[in-house]
Protein backbone atom coordinates (compact mmCIF):
# COMPACT_ATOMS: atom_id res chain seq x y z
CA UNK A 1 0.00 0.00 0.00
CA UNK A 2 1.74 2.93 -0.82
CA UNK A 3 -0.03 6.04 0.65
CA UNK A 4 1.75 9.42 1.33
CA UNK A 5 -0.76 10.06 4.10
CA UNK A 6 0.80 6.92 6.24
CA UNK A 7 4.06 8.41 4.95
CA UNK A 8 4.38 11.81 6.42
CA UNK A 9 2.76 10.13 9.76
CA UNK A 10 5.97 8.26 10.16
CA UNK A 11 8.12 10.42 9.26
CA UNK A 12 7.08 13.50 11.24
CA UNK A 13 9.10 13.76 14.74
CA UNK A 14 10.48 16.37 16.74
CA UNK A 15 13.05 18.48 15.77
CA UNK A 16 14.77 20.58 17.81
CA UNK A 17 17.62 21.99 15.73
CA UNK A 18 16.28 24.52 13.18
CA UNK A 19 17.37 27.35 10.97
CA UNK A 20 15.86 30.83 9.65
CA UNK A 21 15.67 29.29 5.80
CA UNK A 22 12.43 28.01 4.57
CA UNK A 23 11.83 25.65 2.27
CA UNK A 24 8.48 27.70 1.25
CA UNK A 25 7.47 31.35 0.85
CA UNK A 26 5.21 33.14 3.45
CA UNK A 27 2.54 32.76 1.57
CA UNK A 28 2.67 28.73 0.66
CA UNK A 29 3.23 28.48 4.85
CA UNK A 30 0.25 31.06 6.02
CA UNK A 31 -1.73 28.91 3.15
CA UNK A 32 -0.70 25.41 4.60
CA UNK A 33 -2.01 26.63 8.27
CA UNK A 34 -5.08 28.21 7.10
CA UNK A 35 -5.93 24.76 5.09
CA UNK A 36 -4.90 22.59 8.74
CA UNK A 37 -7.35 24.60 10.84
CA UNK A 38 -9.97 24.82 8.27
CA UNK A 39 -10.08 21.09 7.59
CA UNK A 40 -9.88 19.24 10.69
CA UNK A 41 -13.14 18.32 12.15
CA UNK A 42 -14.38 19.49 15.49
CA UNK A 43 -17.29 18.10 17.31
CA UNK A 44 -21.01 20.17 16.77
CA UNK A 45 -18.51 21.26 13.32
CA UNK A 46 -17.71 23.67 16.38
CA UNK A 47 -14.68 25.61 14.53
CA UNK A 48 -13.42 26.28 17.82
CA UNK A 49 -9.36 26.61 16.84
CA UNK A 50 -7.75 29.33 16.45
CA UNK A 51 -3.75 30.12 15.60
CA UNK A 52 -1.70 32.60 15.59
CA UNK A 53 1.48 32.53 13.12
CA UNK A 54 5.01 34.32 13.91
CA UNK A 55 7.27 34.88 11.09
CA UNK A 56 10.48 36.81 10.95
CA UNK A 57 10.84 39.54 14.39
CA UNK A 58 7.54 38.22 15.49
CA UNK A 59 8.63 34.50 15.98
CA UNK A 60 12.02 35.96 17.44
CA UNK A 61 9.69 38.47 19.88
CA UNK A 62 8.01 35.33 21.37
CA UNK A 63 11.07 33.50 22.45
CA UNK A 64 12.73 36.39 23.79
CA UNK A 65 9.60 36.97 25.77
CA UNK A 66 9.27 33.30 27.01
CA UNK A 67 13.03 33.22 27.90
CA UNK A 68 12.50 36.26 30.21
CA UNK A 69 9.45 34.86 31.81
CA UNK A 70 11.40 31.90 32.40
CA UNK A 71 14.04 33.79 33.85
CA UNK A 72 12.11 35.35 36.99
CA UNK A 73 11.00 31.77 38.09
CA UNK A 74 13.96 29.05 36.91
CA UNK A 75 16.48 29.30 39.63
CA UNK A 76 19.97 30.97 38.28
CA UNK A 77 21.94 27.73 38.43
CA UNK A 78 19.56 26.00 36.28
CA UNK A 79 19.14 28.55 34.02
CA UNK A 80 21.71 28.06 31.72
CA UNK A 81 19.64 25.08 30.04
CA UNK A 82 16.78 26.94 29.92
CA UNK A 83 18.04 29.40 28.13
CA UNK A 84 20.18 27.36 25.62
CA UNK A 85 16.39 26.02 24.91
CA UNK A 86 14.88 29.38 24.41
CA UNK A 87 17.88 30.10 22.03
CA UNK A 88 17.44 27.42 20.18
CA UNK A 89 13.51 27.70 19.14
CA UNK A 90 14.19 31.32 18.59
CA UNK A 91 16.81 30.24 15.70
CA UNK A 92 13.92 28.63 13.93
CA UNK A 93 11.60 30.76 10.78
CA UNK A 94 8.43 30.42 12.60
CA UNK A 95 6.20 29.55 15.13
CA UNK A 96 2.51 28.64 15.35
CA UNK A 97 0.75 29.26 18.34
CA UNK A 98 -2.73 27.53 18.92
CA UNK A 99 -5.37 27.96 21.02
CA UNK A 100 -9.07 27.52 21.71
CA UNK A 101 -11.86 30.18 21.35
CA UNK A 102 -13.40 30.00 24.79
CA UNK A 103 -16.44 31.93 23.67
CA UNK A 104 -17.81 28.84 21.42
CA UNK A 105 -17.60 26.49 23.78
CA UNK A 106 -19.48 28.08 26.51
CA UNK A 107 -21.87 29.15 23.65
CA UNK A 108 -22.14 25.19 22.96
CA UNK A 109 -22.53 24.56 26.67
CA UNK A 110 -25.22 26.88 27.16
CA UNK A 111 -27.41 25.68 23.59
CA UNK A 112 -26.53 21.44 24.78
CA UNK A 113 -26.69 21.77 28.09
CA UNK A 114 -26.79 17.53 28.66
CA UNK A 115 -23.48 17.39 27.06
CA UNK A 116 -21.87 20.82 29.22
CA UNK A 117 -18.99 18.87 31.28
CA UNK A 118 -18.12 17.39 27.53
CA UNK A 119 -17.51 20.39 25.57
CA UNK A 120 -13.81 21.50 26.99
CA UNK A 121 -12.56 17.88 26.94
CA UNK A 122 -14.20 17.72 22.88
CA UNK A 123 -12.23 20.97 22.57
CA UNK A 124 -8.85 19.50 23.67
CA UNK A 125 -8.78 16.59 21.50
CA UNK A 126 -10.00 18.77 18.45
CA UNK A 127 -7.24 21.18 19.44
CA UNK A 128 -4.70 17.89 19.26
CA UNK A 129 -6.25 17.09 15.81
CA UNK A 130 -5.15 20.70 14.24
CA UNK A 131 -1.66 21.14 16.30
CA UNK A 132 -0.67 17.75 14.87
CA UNK A 133 -2.49 18.37 11.11
CA UNK A 134 -0.20 22.08 11.42
CA UNK A 135 2.86 19.89 12.56
CA UNK A 136 3.03 16.79 10.31
CA UNK A 137 1.93 19.18 7.13
CA UNK A 138 4.43 21.82 7.54
CA UNK A 139 7.06 18.77 8.08
CA UNK A 140 5.76 17.00 4.93
CA UNK A 141 6.97 20.34 2.73
CA UNK A 142 10.76 20.23 4.70
CA UNK A 143 9.85 21.75 7.54
CA UNK A 144 11.33 20.73 11.37
CA UNK A 145 9.06 21.11 14.50
CA UNK A 146 8.31 20.46 17.97
CA UNK A 147 5.25 21.26 19.99
CA UNK A 148 5.81 22.92 23.06
CA UNK A 149 3.51 24.17 26.22
CA UNK A 150 4.53 27.44 27.82
CA UNK A 151 1.10 28.45 28.56
CA UNK A 152 0.05 29.52 30.90
CA UNK A 153 2.87 30.80 31.79
CA UNK A 154 3.21 33.29 28.45
CA UNK A 155 -0.37 33.74 27.82
CA UNK A 156 -0.90 37.40 29.32
CA UNK A 157 2.05 38.94 27.24
CA UNK A 158 1.00 36.97 23.80
CA UNK A 159 -2.65 38.62 24.34
CA UNK A 160 -1.53 42.37 25.18
CA UNK A 161 1.38 41.64 22.36
CA UNK A 162 -0.31 40.30 19.45
CA UNK A 163 -3.82 41.80 20.32
CA UNK A 164 -5.45 38.27 20.75
CA UNK A 165 -8.97 38.31 21.94
CA UNK A 166 -9.44 37.60 25.28
CA UNK A 167 -11.77 34.60 25.04
CA UNK A 168 -9.16 32.59 23.08
CA UNK A 169 -7.10 30.22 25.36
CA UNK A 170 -3.80 29.70 24.43
CA UNK A 171 -3.17 25.60 24.39
CA UNK A 172 0.30 24.82 22.39
CA UNK A 173 3.17 26.53 20.48
CA UNK A 174 5.12 25.13 17.40
CA UNK A 175 8.13 26.44 16.39
CA UNK A 176 9.44 25.50 12.96
CA UNK A 177 12.33 25.75 10.69
CA UNK A 178 14.56 24.33 8.21
CA UNK A 179 16.09 21.17 9.94
CA UNK A 180 19.76 21.53 11.24
CA UNK A 181 20.22 18.17 12.64
CA UNK A 182 18.32 14.85 12.92
CA UNK A 183 16.18 13.46 15.80
CA UNK A 184 17.63 10.07 17.18
CA UNK A 185 15.75 6.83 17.68
CA UNK A 186 12.61 6.91 19.21
CA UNK A 187 11.64 3.95 21.83
CA UNK A 188 7.92 2.12 20.85
CA UNK A 189 6.41 0.10 23.44
CA UNK A 190 5.03 -3.40 22.26
CA UNK A 191 2.35 -2.47 19.82
CA UNK A 192 0.22 -5.50 20.93
CA UNK A 193 -0.09 -3.77 24.46
CA UNK A 194 -1.88 -0.78 23.09
CA UNK A 195 -4.08 -2.23 20.18
CA UNK A 196 -6.55 -5.02 21.21
CA UNK A 197 -8.65 -6.85 18.03
CA UNK A 198 -11.54 -8.72 18.15
CA UNK A 199 -13.12 -10.44 15.27
CA UNK B 1 2.26 21.61 -3.98
CA UNK B 2 1.42 18.39 -4.87
CA UNK B 3 1.06 16.87 -0.91
CA UNK B 4 -0.46 13.57 -0.51
CA UNK B 5 -0.84 13.85 3.44
CA UNK B 6 -2.67 17.31 2.09
CA UNK B 7 -4.71 15.68 0.35
CA UNK B 8 -6.46 13.30 2.49
CA UNK B 9 -6.85 16.23 5.08
CA UNK B 10 -8.81 17.72 2.86
CA UNK B 11 -10.52 14.64 2.18
CA UNK B 12 -11.15 13.09 5.06
CA UNK B 13 -14.88 13.80 6.43
CA UNK B 14 -17.66 11.88 8.52
CA UNK B 15 -19.54 9.40 6.66
CA UNK B 16 -22.84 7.90 7.85
CA UNK B 17 -23.72 5.56 4.83
CA UNK B 18 -21.72 2.19 5.01
CA UNK B 19 -21.78 -1.10 4.56
CA UNK B 20 -20.04 -4.03 5.45
CA UNK B 21 -17.89 -4.55 2.43
CA UNK B 22 -13.75 -3.58 2.90
CA UNK B 23 -11.48 -2.51 0.33
CA UNK B 24 -8.42 -4.28 2.82
CA UNK B 25 -7.97 -6.81 4.68
CA UNK B 26 -8.39 -7.91 8.26
CA UNK B 27 -4.33 -7.85 8.69
CA UNK B 28 -4.51 -4.66 6.74
CA UNK B 29 -6.41 -3.32 9.12
CA UNK B 30 -5.32 -3.82 11.49
CA UNK B 31 -1.81 -3.31 10.26
CA UNK B 32 -2.77 0.56 9.75
CA UNK B 33 -4.58 1.08 13.12
CA UNK B 34 -1.69 -0.01 14.68
CA UNK B 35 0.80 2.27 13.06
CA UNK B 36 -1.38 4.82 13.26
CA UNK B 37 -1.15 4.56 17.47
CA UNK B 38 2.91 3.53 17.45
CA UNK B 39 3.43 6.64 15.18
CA UNK B 40 1.64 9.51 16.91
CA UNK B 41 2.79 11.80 19.28
CA UNK B 42 2.05 12.20 23.25
CA UNK B 43 3.57 14.40 25.88
CA UNK B 44 6.44 13.23 27.65
CA UNK B 45 6.32 10.24 24.97
CA UNK B 46 4.38 8.71 27.08
CA UNK B 47 2.34 6.69 24.42
CA UNK B 48 -1.20 6.04 26.71
CA UNK B 49 -2.98 6.12 23.67
CA UNK B 50 -4.98 2.51 23.60
CA UNK B 51 -6.98 1.02 21.13
CA UNK B 52 -9.80 -1.92 20.92
CA UNK B 53 -10.69 -3.05 16.92
CA UNK B 54 -13.63 -4.57 17.15
CA UNK B 55 -14.60 -6.45 13.73
CA UNK B 56 -17.06 -8.15 12.18
CA UNK B 57 -19.71 -9.91 14.86
CA UNK B 58 -17.75 -8.01 17.38
CA UNK B 59 -18.44 -5.11 15.77
CA UNK B 60 -22.12 -5.55 15.40
CA UNK B 61 -22.46 -6.36 19.11
CA UNK B 62 -21.08 -3.34 19.97
CA UNK B 63 -24.00 -0.97 18.27
CA UNK B 64 -26.38 -3.70 19.52
CA UNK B 65 -25.22 -2.99 23.06
CA UNK B 66 -25.02 0.60 22.37
CA UNK B 67 -28.72 0.35 21.29
CA UNK B 68 -29.97 -1.34 24.35
CA UNK B 69 -28.14 0.77 26.67
CA UNK B 70 -29.81 3.75 25.10
CA UNK B 71 -32.93 2.02 24.99
CA UNK B 72 -33.13 2.36 28.70
CA UNK B 73 -32.46 6.61 28.92
CA UNK B 74 -33.63 7.79 25.43
CA UNK B 75 -38.02 8.57 25.51
CA UNK B 76 -40.02 5.90 23.64
CA UNK B 77 -41.12 8.85 21.40
CA UNK B 78 -37.64 9.71 20.43
CA UNK B 79 -36.19 6.12 20.57
CA UNK B 80 -37.00 5.80 16.55
CA UNK B 81 -33.95 8.30 15.06
CA UNK B 82 -31.74 6.69 17.62
CA UNK B 83 -32.57 3.07 16.74
CA UNK B 84 -31.93 4.15 13.32
CA UNK B 85 -28.65 6.07 13.82
CA UNK B 86 -27.38 3.04 15.65
CA UNK B 87 -28.55 0.35 13.07
CA UNK B 88 -26.93 2.68 10.85
CA UNK B 89 -23.43 2.90 12.70
CA UNK B 90 -23.50 -1.53 12.57
CA UNK B 91 -24.29 -1.61 9.26
CA UNK B 92 -20.60 -0.68 9.14
CA UNK B 93 -17.58 -3.27 9.07
CA UNK B 94 -15.86 -2.42 12.42
CA UNK B 95 -15.01 -0.30 15.14
CA UNK B 96 -12.23 1.25 16.54
CA UNK B 97 -12.68 2.24 20.45
CA UNK B 98 -9.60 4.67 21.33
CA UNK B 99 -9.05 4.85 25.01
CA UNK B 100 -6.23 6.41 27.15
CA UNK B 101 -4.14 4.45 29.97
CA UNK B 102 -5.10 6.66 33.14
CA UNK B 103 -1.97 4.36 34.74
CA UNK B 104 0.41 5.90 33.02
CA UNK B 105 -1.03 9.58 33.34
CA UNK B 106 -1.13 8.98 37.15
CA UNK B 107 2.33 7.60 36.69
CA UNK B 108 3.62 10.96 35.23
CA UNK B 109 1.82 12.87 38.06
CA UNK B 110 3.50 11.35 40.06
CA UNK B 111 6.55 11.67 38.60
CA UNK B 112 6.71 15.31 37.44
CA UNK B 113 4.45 17.04 40.16
CA UNK B 114 4.53 20.52 38.98
CA UNK B 115 2.98 19.37 35.86
CA UNK B 116 0.18 17.14 37.33
CA UNK B 117 -2.74 19.28 36.22
CA UNK B 118 -1.43 19.44 32.42
CA UNK B 119 -1.12 15.36 32.06
CA UNK B 120 -4.41 14.68 31.59
CA UNK B 121 -4.75 17.44 29.16
CA UNK B 122 -2.18 16.55 26.85
CA UNK B 123 -4.02 13.23 27.12
CA UNK B 124 -6.90 14.26 25.49
CA UNK B 125 -4.93 16.02 22.98
CA UNK B 126 -2.81 13.06 22.19
CA UNK B 127 -6.02 11.11 22.22
CA UNK B 128 -7.54 13.21 19.23
CA UNK B 129 -4.42 12.85 17.22
CA UNK B 130 -4.63 9.28 16.95
CA UNK B 131 -8.21 9.54 16.32
CA UNK B 132 -7.64 11.46 13.44
CA UNK B 133 -4.65 9.70 12.28
CA UNK B 134 -7.20 6.26 12.20
CA UNK B 135 -9.86 8.65 10.74
CA UNK B 136 -7.70 9.70 7.74
CA UNK B 137 -5.76 6.93 7.11
CA UNK B 138 -9.01 4.40 6.58
CA UNK B 139 -10.47 7.33 4.14
CA UNK B 140 -7.36 7.40 2.58
CA UNK B 141 -7.61 3.68 1.70
CA UNK B 142 -10.94 4.17 0.57
CA UNK B 143 -13.61 3.46 4.01
CA UNK B 144 -15.69 5.94 5.11
CA UNK B 145 -15.82 6.72 9.39
CA UNK B 146 -17.00 8.93 12.17
CA UNK B 147 -16.26 9.79 15.28
CA UNK B 148 -18.91 8.94 18.00
CA UNK B 149 -18.80 9.67 21.86
CA UNK B 150 -21.34 7.06 23.12
CA UNK B 151 -19.06 7.03 26.81
CA UNK B 152 -19.34 6.98 29.27
CA UNK B 153 -23.02 5.56 29.21
CA UNK B 154 -20.94 2.30 27.50
CA UNK B 155 -17.63 1.65 29.22
CA UNK B 156 -18.83 -0.65 32.14
CA UNK B 157 -20.52 -3.34 29.52
CA UNK B 158 -17.43 -2.49 26.51
CA UNK B 159 -14.98 -3.22 29.38
CA UNK B 160 -16.63 -6.45 30.87
CA UNK B 161 -17.41 -7.97 27.45
CA UNK B 162 -14.05 -7.36 26.20
CA UNK B 163 -11.53 -7.92 29.46
CA UNK B 164 -10.12 -4.45 28.53
CA UNK B 165 -7.72 -3.61 31.44
CA UNK B 166 -9.73 -1.35 34.61
CA UNK B 167 -7.59 1.55 33.94
CA UNK B 168 -8.01 2.15 29.99
CA UNK B 169 -10.49 5.29 30.04
CA UNK B 170 -12.66 5.59 26.92
CA UNK B 171 -12.34 8.67 24.81
CA UNK B 172 -14.35 7.93 21.32
CA UNK B 173 -15.63 5.54 18.60
CA UNK B 174 -14.89 5.27 14.95
CA UNK B 175 -17.39 3.18 13.25
CA UNK B 176 -16.09 2.32 9.69
CA UNK B 177 -17.32 0.91 5.88
CA UNK B 178 -17.19 1.36 2.49
CA UNK B 179 -18.89 4.44 1.95
CA UNK B 180 -22.61 3.83 0.63
CA UNK B 181 -23.70 7.42 0.20
CA UNK B 182 -21.03 11.04 0.07
CA UNK B 183 -21.27 13.61 2.95
CA UNK B 184 -22.87 16.97 2.13
CA UNK B 185 -21.18 20.08 1.79
CA UNK B 186 -19.73 21.43 5.00
CA UNK B 187 -19.84 25.21 6.16
CA UNK B 188 -16.92 26.99 7.09
CA UNK B 189 -16.37 30.15 8.70
CA UNK B 190 -13.83 32.79 7.44
CA UNK B 191 -10.59 31.40 7.66
CA UNK B 192 -9.06 35.14 8.28
CA UNK B 193 -11.08 34.88 11.53
CA UNK B 194 -9.61 31.98 12.91
CA UNK B 195 -6.00 32.19 11.90
CA UNK B 196 -3.82 35.47 12.64
CA UNK B 197 -0.42 35.98 11.07
CA UNK B 198 2.20 38.54 12.07
CA UNK B 199 5.31 38.99 10.31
Amino acid sequence: MSNGFLEAVKKRRSYYGISKQSPLSDDQIVSLIQDAVKYTPASFNSQSARALVLLGQQHDQLWDLTKETLRKIVPAEHFGATEGKMDAFKSGYGTVLFFEDNAVIEGLQKQFADYAENFPKWSLQSSGMVQYVVWTLLESEGFGASLQHYNPLIDDQVKSKWGVPASWQLIAQLPFGKPTSEPGDKEFQPIEERVKVHK
